[in-house]
């Protein structure tokens, strides 16, 4: 009978035992605790909160720590289910597997202690949610972006390195054009890169922006090529999506 | 005689009855009616047009108030016309019908009163726009876009889920990074997120930016990845698009 | 002799005459000198500069206008070789095209006095250089743009609705949120539309920004709905451009 | 064996002659030194750095300047064995050649001065970086987007003509409409550009923005036509890119 348990439990935790094409229960459980730990941690960090419902965090810490540890437990256990983590030295092996790793150090600190240095230790939890990509819709819609997105790998390189030399450009520019207006922006190139990514990027903060005539016919024709650096890696990716899905789409046809 | 004229009157209500490629001369006018109807709201919200045009706007309701109840007493009399409709029982179920109690919740209120804080319920009129969407064009465009969305929805989801992680990502660096040094804008992770989320989406407000050398070099690489986050979804449209809108082509051209 | 000279003149002057692929010196010079008309009348409007060179901004005033009226006379003259404008009646008819008008406006009034006032109608001048679109390779591109468009219309209207939708959900939602904090920016629906404006369309201009905590969930939201937005028309324009491409390939491969 | 020596230098030096898929080591070498030394020069114009690590900037442009030294006779050195580049006039025909002037003038200047205006010349070794676009994988990438932009290089000039129109018209709507109550940032049509450019490529700095209600209006407007502007580039670029990348396939599959 334990027997039976122990199998029940290790197809239910384990997502590619899984039959169903989506997680199990009980993973879609744990998935949901470690979104709101995370989520839990993150407000934590604000001492609004923690002023008013500290003892709620506590209760919440406390919680999350015991779930994690049953579930570490309840991995270890049943994992030896599986061939390639049989034996004692599967086990080893499955110790050191990375989502093992990242469950461990959730857990451990915290049974010694709740201070707040290892809070942020706790949102590598967020990193479990990978496991997610197991799911065959999403595995399958990862590994299309992962081939478009290789394929055209020199394409992007060559964006990035036109990005990075134009933003170069714009500080040098800006950089000879502003120096003696505006020391403190762009009194050095590394300034001027820092107004230079706000406008490439077009984020534009506005804590730093043109004085002089030349300054501002600069800033303009920067901010225009911004558009450009925005334009060629979507349409690269545009491009190499619609490839990516066309092949999809053949080699479905071609198999049926 | 009568029942000719609610023939008509229901061919000329009735979206899906009328004949033409287009809204019928009655519903264009309505339409126009609830647009008007809408932007009077917006303009009503603002105490400096209030002040002046009180009287115009009161004007303007009544009238409002007027059409739109005629409009709802003929629905109601000639929907009995489209046969799921039909007898008692039809009347009820088309009382209950999203688009009916729309239509009613945005008269009755005003029957009674015309206190402002009714005022927002009058812009769920605007959600009578929708039935545009039955209009032959509109609503094959309408199908085309959905289609290639479901299709592509994993995708969507990873680079929904991307862009989430980034931000968190970019929260918690520039949290470590600068939360002694700006202790308002950086000194927890929800108030780092506001900064994250300006930054990815490239919005950038400008009332919060880094000061630290560390810091700007985060912000800068977490604005040009805020570039990728752009990009990806509007290549996986385009190319979900571009994918829906030839197979519609194939599916045209097969079929003549 | 006369006659071959109005016969050189008028197919220099007369883009859809000209046997060459790129527009006729003569066009080619006019152009350039509407260009530099129009760069001269937008520096005229800055002070700064008036203040300085105003002697030299009326030289070129009175030059701009002597060719200009030349090239009015000159063609008015030669348009009689082109069968639809021969005769008298022909003459009045070309008189009447908007591009004449547009030309005659650009001259008169400076006749008479150079007035501040009648600046900006130089600037008119500007849509002279829409005769380049008759140039064929520009004439094509510009038809395949048209096309895209207008076949994707129903995609773009609703996408533009979208657009709007949202950014009046935006308004609305902060408008109830934050009116009674920053009655300023949001205490009606019109002044939070500009906020939303600003966010949706990721300007993010900086001088309204959120300060309750549930307006930046909402800011942040809406601001990655702006991504949606953005994402929406290019995808769209990518895919019905590619189409559109396409399709006049597969037209020039059958005719070859 | 200095023979042997030689041409083993050549074969590594070359870009061209090295059978490899990627550079030569000792080119991966001097590239990495050419990126180093560019970001040195980069952090050496910040005053912070210098007043703290003068001595370390000192010992690496001395040794920046023996290394590219070296590498100048070498490569003068040994081009003669490229058939192009054989005898005296070869020699010289290298001497004038781009990258070799480039080489000479990031070097000759420092053998005299360390002259903090002579600085910005040393940039321009990160011109050598081009050299990069002779791998293959980059070169057929580069090949590959130049086709692209190329062929559809009509459609790209209307998207930029249609920027510049929508900028100016912009612009003069703001001057006109706002041109009184903001003569600084709206009193002439200069200024109003400066917006109308922050504006239409999303940037907002947000120094400038409209406080008439009528303003606001027209810059909503020009905001939401500036998602536009971003849209069609990318749109042009994406579907040009798709036909280019499909084009190379079926050369590709034809060979076969």
């Amino acid at each position: 009978m334990i027997a039976s348990f122990k199998n029940t439990l290790f197809i239910n935790l384990d997502t590619e035992s899984w039959p169903g094409k989506h997680l199990s229960p009980i993973n879609r459980l744990l998935m949901t605790i470690v979104l709101i730990s995370v989520f839990s941690v993150i407000l934590e960090t604000e001492q609004k909160f923690t002023d008013i419902y500290q003892s709620y965090f506590d209760v919440a810490n406390s919680f999350f720590l015991y779930i994690f540890t049953i579930e570490y437990v309840a991995r270890f256990w049943v994992i030896g289910l599986r061939p390639e983590y049989g034996g004692i030295r599967g086990r080893l092996r499955y110790l050191i597997s990375p989502f093992s790793i990242i469950d461990l150090i959730s857990i451990v600190p915290f049974w010694f202690s709740f201070g707040s240095e290892w809070l942020l230790i706790r949102i590598l939890r967020l990193l479990r949610i990978l496991k997610l990509a197991r799911i065959p819709g999403l595995s399958s819609a990862l590994k299309g972006i992962q081939r478009a997105i290789s394929r055209r790998r020199f394409e992007l390189y060559i964006s990035i390195g036109l990005a990075v030399f134009m933003m170069l450009l714009a500080a040098i520019s800006l950089y000879i054009t502003e120096r003696d207006i505006q020391p403190d922006a762009f009194g050095s190139i590394p300034r001027a890169l820092w107004w230079g990514m706000a406008t490439l990027t077009t984020v534009g903060y506005g804590d730093v922006y043109l004085i002089s005539m030349l300054g501002k016919i600069f800033a303009g024709i920067f901010a225009f090529s911004g558009i450009g650096l925005v334009a060629m890696p979507t349409g690269i990716l545009a491009a190499a999506l619609s490839d990516s899905f066309q092949k999809n789409e053949d080699d479905t046809s071609a198999a049926e």
